[in-house]
């Protein structure tokens, strides 16, 4: 892997002679084991360089050298009183509205929070609402609970509210699943108009929404409309942030934005009770690297990078691509939503790929209805420019041959 | 409160200054707020002054200078691999026996991984099988899980394992949750004969037992019978563990051992596939805290205060209350469980007990039967000896009254 923009961007990351030290030693540990020689344009996580090693390095020190901030006993049930009134300061800006830190509670990240919610707002048998297509391990989750997915359709504005009120009408979901801002796997943001049409199917049919926003931060090439989190106080909104996209996955920090009313009555269940809130010491330390300004020059150094990668894939897709193959280039996120012509299938056009060292993640993961075969995501998050480009080339000369 | 042995652990915990400020910032970060003069006895977590600020700087400045431990990425499902071969050392030690990293599955603690099982194990409806008196905030999970708790009797030597099998003729439960080592709140230790027994019962009826062995390392007096974690390639026992009560709660770290079937079942969940394990940050910087031998230096510090507090708080109990009070001195763990002389009512004692200014918890709050009502639990975790005895005082003259 090479690294464009590396020497104008190293100082924000590691010292020198890290790096080669991280990317030996990471990929023993990382989720996914990437072949020698592979370029794997599905995977939906940061570039190993863009791992923020020496901002956490300095905010774990200022952590330490304030005893008040190391949260080594059990906590509040919603999580540090401290942290997330640094965490309302950095929402509020990022928002641009009026954040409240008593409506925050503290999570182990946007996966722990949906497990919570399945297990709090449903149980096992119950419908619930997902858009078509959906994050492909928010699925299993959903799963892991026994719910059953009704898929609703999108088109270039997001969910198509008039299909999910329709629905509505044949049955009474648990609660909707969405990925309003630079969805995963589209890219696509739901209009304005749409999530105040949203906000008002939440109160008309007392609805719980479960939206997750952990991408909205991310805005490269326009501002996204205002987050579902702002409906929060006047609808049964719950919105889901997490810092795994703006500053470190590994951390499992991440936040849920609700009504006053929801958030009391998750901060009663067993799990927070017990347990004393999901990740004081963490969020000690990311309360440290927001305080330092260091989360703000990380999202920074983040939206740059992947702004500019963006930009430079889409152009060789759209250079390369036959012009049966359509997207959309993304104004934010991690990822390209391809469709292939129609009766083409992604799914078999993988292994070809894997011959010839490029993957993908092939559209059928993200269906809950065995659709999408002629779709596929790539995401500009792992890889620097030339490697996407030749990743680009590959993908090329495979769809080609068919 | 005041500090017993002060000044001799000092040096293992705070730099000079660091403890007045630790004792007046911990309240407002703290689960409970406890009212200036009350003595909780109820309370079963560590003193603030325990909680070890100058380890977890240590660690996490090692952890800092080693980019390869910094773990900032998704992660395996099932955690680091090197975090885990320095857990599965120290738990050799401990268990005096051989504990392989490939049946050790990180988690967020106890508390999580007991609302792990029961979303992976279980669903609404289902019966599980608990101790009767239980942790009272294990009996919250199951709640939220809708499970319907049936409660099996327990006598000096642990749960009855008689009784557990009468009941199996009668239903099958999702799993058994039991406390075979200084359990929650009686302190007692299941008997080694009992625990081949259940070992054999679970091989027998496939039953999935979760032991939760948490306060297993905390021995005072004698060594308990090998943990239930020794059965774990032979019956269908999931043994857990934790940091809370060993380093720090705050950490929201700990794991569970298990057959390598069950592990490979559990790391297939969606939670652990999209967040890439549970808390690879903070596994880290424990990693450290054990390589570097602070782990095992900290838990000296602890066996020796607990041991202490516990023998000087029995003593007191014995010289101050009537004898129709009974209760055996715990040999390891957090807790000693009083028995009032029949007929009495904890509950209704505790208002007397907080107007003077010492409280702690009834009994009731472990029974899933509503029994137990002239029982209540103590804790020597929390308060330094001096505390422990003026509680003893003030408690004593409420239970002379009442």
């Amino acid at each position: 892997m090479s690294s464009e923009n590396f020497s104008e961007n190293f100082q924000f990351t590691n010292p020198p002679g890290w790096n080669m030290v991280w990317r030996m030693t990471a990929a023993s540990s990382s989720q996914k084991d990437i072949p020698a020689g592979m370029i794997d344009l599905g995977i939906g996580q940061p570039s190993p360089w863009l791992l923020p090693t020496e901002t956490i390095a300095r905010a774990a020190a200022h952590c330490s050298s304030h005893p008040g901030r190391m949260l080594l006993s059990y906590g509040t049930e919603q999580g540090d009183r401290s942290f997330r009134a640094a965490l309302s300061g950095f929402l509020e800006e990022i928002y641009a509205m009026p954040v409240e830190p008593a409506g925050l509670l503290v999570t182990n990240g946007a996966s722990q929070a949906i497990d919570l919610i399945c297990t709090l707002f449903s149980q096992a048998g119950d419908t619930i609402f997902v858009e078509e297509p959906t994050y492909f391990l928010a699925r299993k989750i959903f799963a892991d609970h026994r719910l059953k997915p009704i898929a609703l359709p999108m088109d270039a504005d997001g969910l198509i509210i008039d299909a999910m009120e329709e629905e509505l009408g044949r049955s009474r979901p648990a609660f909707v699943y969405t990925i309003p801002t630079y969805h995963n796997p589209t890219s696509v943001c739901l209009s304005a108009g749409r999530r105040e049409q949203m906000a008002e199917l939440s109160r008309r049919y007392d609805l719980t929404v479960v939206a997750d926003e952990v991408y909205h931060p991310l805005a490269y090439t326009s501002v996204p409309p205002p987050p579902l989190a702002r409906y929060c106080a006047s609808a049964k909104i719950i919105s889901l942030g997490s810092f795994s996209k703006i500053l470190a996955p590994g951390l499992r920090l991440g936040w849920l934005q609700a009504a006053p009313a929801t958030i009391g009555h998750m901060v009663q269940c067993g799990l927070l009770d017990s347990g004393g809130g999901v990740n004081p010491f963490t969020s000690g330390v990311v309360r440290s690297a927001m305080e330092l300004g260091l989360l703000n020059q990380n999202l920074a150094l983040l939206k740059d990078t992947y702004s500019r990668r963006m930009q430079a894939m889409c152009a060789a897709l759209r250079r390369r691509l036959p012009e049966s193959v359509q997207f959309a280039d993304p104004a934010g996120g991690f990822f390209i939503w391809l469709a292939l012509a129609e009766g083409m299938d992604a799914g078999g056009l993988l292994s070809k790929a894997i011959e010839r060292n490029v993957e993908f993640m092939p559209g059928f993961k993200f269906s809950s209805r065995q659709g999408l075969k002629n779709f596929l995501r790539l995401s500009f998050a792992y890889y620097d420019t030339p490697d996407l480009l030749e990743g680009v080339e590959r993908l090329a000369a495979v769809i080609a041959e068919g």
